[in-house]
């Protein structure tokens, strides 16, 4: 595996096509006019399993050997990339083996053991799922699949930007959420290739700065523990997404947990979509940098749309 | 005025096309599986205000006579129709005069004065409203335009099912929300130019059966003091509405609040959409009836998406 190109990113769009879906690009004259520049909003909350992660995994689990096929994947996530992994292998008909921390949250197990997907439980420690993992791929002989630091999984992701710039081909910006970076390198990637005048900004959350505290001191900060409702944007990056997000990626601009859910809210009340918290915080970082922006065209990545309702009520009271 | 037909309505679509969305359908497999048949949602909750509404009264006020336009439009309104009248109103460059309860929550006077509208506020009770209307109608001279019991509001209404029909040609049904029947009656006019072999059914509140009871009687039953979550479709029938409800609309399915909040959760969390409690209705509908509906080809108005967010806590809790 390397970094992908402009030929293999194109092969994997594809590859995945008939496995994923063609998001829609939606845009909003009110927001527009609230944040003072032309949005366009790729909906990735409407993808498969409520994610981009659908488009990812699905890459990966296609580029697996016969060989590879017969034993299986796993991986350990506690989110979107787990359920993502379990529907790519029940749609091959291959095995999956998916480590979650025993505190996930029921519906997503639900959701994985919905795709059949066989789930380990360990401790909430990064350490444990590691170590979790390790076992289960060698007892099993099951390839991992990590959910952002691995090209395949990279090359996936760089659909989602690819699919954009066809649609709206003369964006100034486009801004991505960033955790891991998977996303964000995979649309760093697609913007170099398809789209080169293109700026490309990422958003993230002030109590989860790594990314940015990374862009500044040159080298991969890790993630310290944090309480953001950005739950999805938590992770620290890794060796192969940091350098392609170093080299291509303007700016990261953080944001508090409170412009996340005001950012949120307007989307609710204005596209009348449903995006969970890590998606609004790229719109989060327009609405509050609105100068940088000011009359240009930008596409926003929306990431996902997996929100517990029952949790619905705190955030906006 | 008379009743719409089918060249009127045809006609109407031309008239209104520029000021509205032509809104999405949308699927999904993990819903249909859900229901057992094959649902098409026509989004209504991504149209202009947020709801149905502008169809018909962006079709009321431009059919308004050059004479009637100098003195505006009014009506008496809590809800969808008070901000797509003050809207229509605002694209004619001509005046409006809006009677509210002064009751109603502030973001949909906000709404209304952000079109420009003029509010005049009464006490919450329909004899107030009448009241009040009647004398602002007869200091301004402005043209009353009903929120459902006028024939050309129920001629922009129809056009939603209209453009339904275009995009999925071979429903075995159609289910619209009941309040007041603008939609309704228009729903059911439209299926029977455009698409006679469809069947019409209705979902209302069990709540606020009033049209439920309608058909039973063969008259129009008043509706009594609701507390239903379904806040939009309180209103009693109108004696334009009702004639064509009752030869048109095979069956009202009544439902309860519970099934009403449970429909509406599904919807979010698989479709990723907001819509309103009324608008979950018909959904509700095909959940409780699901023999009826069994691998057929149904079609669901989701009349609109308008949610006070500070209070969807209470209803997922």
């Amino acid at each position: 595996m390397s970094i992908p190109s402009k030929d293999s990113i194109t092969a994997a769009h594809e590859r995945i096509k008939s496995y994923i879906h063609r998001t829609p690009v939606m845009t909003s004259a009110s927001v527009d006019e609230m944040a003072g520049c032309h949005l366009f909003f790729k909906c990735e909350n409407f993808q498969k399993v409520g994610a981009f992660k659908a488009r990812g995994a699905m890459n990966a689990a296609l580029k697996l050997s016969p060989e590879q096929r017969v034993k299986g994947v796993a991986t350990h996530s506690s989110g979107n990339h787990a359920q993502a992994l379990a529907r790519a292998a029940k749609i091959l008909g291959i095995k999956s083996f998916i480590v979650m921390p025993r505190t996930a949250p029921e519906i997503k197990k639900r959701g994985v053991r919905g795709y059949g997907g066989e789930i380990f439980e360990c401790e909430p420690t990064l350490a444990a799922r590691e170590s979790t993992l390790a076992e289960v791929v060698k007892k099993t002989g099951a390839t991992e699949i990590h959910p952002f630091n691995n090209y395949d999984v990279m090359e996936g992701q760089a659909t989602c930007a690819k699919e954009l710039f066809e649609e709206v081909p003369d964006l100034d910006y486009i801004i991505a959420p960033v955790g891991g970076g998977g996303l964000l390198s995979g649309t760093a990637l697609a913007t170099k290739y398809f789209s080169p005048k293109t700026i490309v900004i990422a958003g993230e959350p002030a109590l989860a700065n790594d990314a940015f505290r990374s862009m500044q001191s040159g080298k991969i900060e890790p993630a310290s523990p944090s309480t953001s409702i950005a739950d999805g944007l938590l992770t620290s990056l890794g060796d192969k997404t940091f350098p392609i997000i170093y080299e291509n990626v303007k700016e990261i601009i953080t944001v508090t947990d409170e412009e996340i859910i005001a950012a949120m809210q307007i989307i609710w009340e204005r596209l009348k979509i449903i995006i969970e918290t890590s998606c609004a915080v790229p719109f989060a970082a327009v609405m509050k940098d609105k100068s940088k922006f000011a009359s240009k065209k930008v596409g926003i990545i929306f990431s996902g749309g997996n929100v517990d309702l029952n949790k619905v009520g705190k955030l906006f009271s």
